[in-house]
């Protein structure tokens, strides 16, 4: 099987496996138990939590675990509009965010918030200009994903944050690195990011768990609320077995990382050549390829179906994506694609190939012939 | 070793830790990817949602996979207060109750919500003339803790839901069932319950996943927004690991219930009548042996602190509660003992004691030896 879908979730590693194994079956205490049941159990949620804020230089307490990226990116905003309804109702944030920040902010609009959405180029690139007039006395918040899923395009999160921080000091900079976390070299302090999200299942890592990055002395509140765990900011008895598996994720994740980095750009270039050089129509959408992430790659067969193609692929055992997997089956156009100005034609049969560090340029050898074949024979009887 | 809390948390069957590990690495597709890789995972959790639906006499889209007991706790209340705010400002709960729903209607409180917290009996049950007083025409919850988690006391959930209706058909009744799934039959239809929830770290399943129980046709909003995953109630990812590994526990603790429910009687009586014999001053909190849950016992040491005796205890590999796990390390006076007029002498030596269907008589039996002695050492030298 080619598995070319790693950014709608990855395979979780043997390693994360036994880990997780290991905390349901015998380290399985209660961290907030006073006994060394709950003792032990802790012991490994503070390891975790180190090794994570290490890996984006910051500090342990300021490492929250959450139930996955959407939750983290619910409370960027939700938190933020909480804690700073004072400072102001007006939040920005692109066209081209994951759900899990665009609908809470939709949410705040239906009770008299004010939020900007602003526009991207053809490469998904922030329109700097734009962003510069939209800070204004009243904003919150400024969210923007730092990988986008769809199409890969890199923000410059250090610059962004320069801009609204000399525009407003008071307003927050939230960063979606759900697909950024892992492969893209991330350092809170150096890039101004206040608050940040990531996935543990985008990882490597277990499904059901991720974190939120939140510096120190912000007043962004809580959104879930109970026993107080995670030093009163997130209730819930500690998902320990995930944490502790996000946790070895992590760690062999980035160990890899310079390496991966170049194999999997190497994947990317090859199919990418591959496809434009030998099926025609064929259109890279978003950044260039030296650009964008090396592990996403979208391309149009224009006069296809995307879904069409999908399962036709399928049938050889490789796993791609028409849109993104983030709408739960969500039919209609990507709203990516549009906000690139991509035409509706192209849209239809745009085709996400994501990768990994264990796929391989054989691979993408293999898609390419496989491609030529499957899009010759469905241009020729499917239209 | 001799593990007496499993209201904190429970050991993971080894079944459950085998179909989390398949789901991890083998059938890892997100259930929202449109290729067989995402049916494969969807297959599995519309499985997993059936046979969870059946064991409450629910449908199956009427269950929502949460990360747990807190957060569905949660949704209840907010999601609640957001669905139905016009029709009042006003719910009920009790003085028992577990922090994720009285901490959420703190939360309400400072908005302008009006909240009634329900007095409790010397055993924990439910002043049933003051929750008939309590309902108004703007109440719009009242939400019981089915089984407590510190001193096992079972609110007669139906009698509750025949009150409030008849009182205000409006008015929607959530009962927190985390400590009695799997233990204690549950059937939402005959019990007139609208919401309910559940966490599967509590039934040998695994942590950082739960599930809400909502009926159909309620206009209770999601607290969590993003590619509206759950029928567009709860976004993120969907857990798949974690959510069939519930689903396994699940079963197997059914199948098991009639036994296990004698045998853990056993080995509570077993426990409780070793102690009230053979050491003084010792007196059960809550309600009697045949009211209560056969899974919880709570024990005042009079003259001990708790935590001596936890940490005394635990030399000898017992390990047991002073209060309950639900508060992250908070210190002071346990709450729920409060409310049932334990004096505070009583309080300061409480230990709880949560079986499960692991446990056995000889552990009770030996649990009492070593009672015996350590109570005797403390008493005479740490006073």
């Amino acid at each position: 099987m080619i598995y070319f879908d790693n950014a709608a979730t990855t395979r979780a590693l043997d390693e994360v496996a036994e880990k997780v194994k290991y905390m349901l079956t015998e380290n399985f205490g209660n961290p907030s138990s006073q006994s060394i049941m709950g003792v032990n159990a802790e012991t490994e949620i503070t390891k975790a939590r180190k090794s994570i804020a290490s890996s984006i230089n910051a500090e342990p307490d300021e490492i929250y675990f959450t139930s996955g990226g959407t939750e983290s990116d619910n409370w960027a905003v939700f938190g933020t509009a909480k804690g700073y309804i004072r400072s102001g109702r007006h939040m920005i944030t692109t066209a081209i965010e994951h759900p899990a920040v665009i609908m809470p902010m939709k949410q705040l609009e239906e009770t008299g918030w004010d939020i900007t959405v602003l526009g991207v180029d053809e490469k998904g690139n922030v329109n700097i200009e734009e962003l510069k007039k939209s800070i204004r006395d009243d904003t919150v918040l400024v969210s923007t994903i730092l990988v986008n899923n769809e199409i890969g395009t890199i923000q410059n999160a250090e610059e962004i944050s320069r801009i609204i921080k000399n525009k407003n000091p008071k307003t927050l900079y939230h960063v979606d690195a759900v697909q950024a976390y892992g492969k893209y070299p991330i350092n809170v302090k150096k890039m101004g990011i206040d608050m940040l999200s990531v996935s543990g299942h985008i990882v490597h890592g277990p499904k059901g768990v991720g974190f939120f990055y939140m510096r120190k002395g912000l007043r962004v509140k809580p959104i879930i609320f109970g026993g107080g765990h995670e030093r009163g900011q997130r209730s819930g008895t500690e998902n320990t077995p995930s944490i502790v598996g996000l946790a070895e994720a992590v760690k062999i994740d980035l160990a890899e990382l310079d390496n991966a980095n170049k194999k999997v750009m190497l994947v990317k270039k090859t199919l990418s050549a591959g496809i434009l050089n030998e099926i025609p129509n064929t259109y890279i959408n978003g950044p260039s390829l030296d650009e964008g992430s090396p592990y996403v790659l979208n391309v149009s067969f224009e006069g296809l179906r995307s879904e069409v193609l999908l399962h036709s692929l399928e049938e050889n055992e490789i796993y791609v994506s028409a849109g993104s997997a983030c709408n739960s089956k969500k039919k209609g156009a990507s709203s990516v694609l549009s906000a690139l100005g991509v035409t509706e034609n192209r849209i239809e049969g745009a085709i996400r190939f994501s990768f990994c560090r264990f796929n391989t340029v054989e691979e993408a050898e293999k898609c390419v012939d496989v491609l030529k074949e499957k899009v010759a024979f469905l241009r020729k009887y499917m239209r």
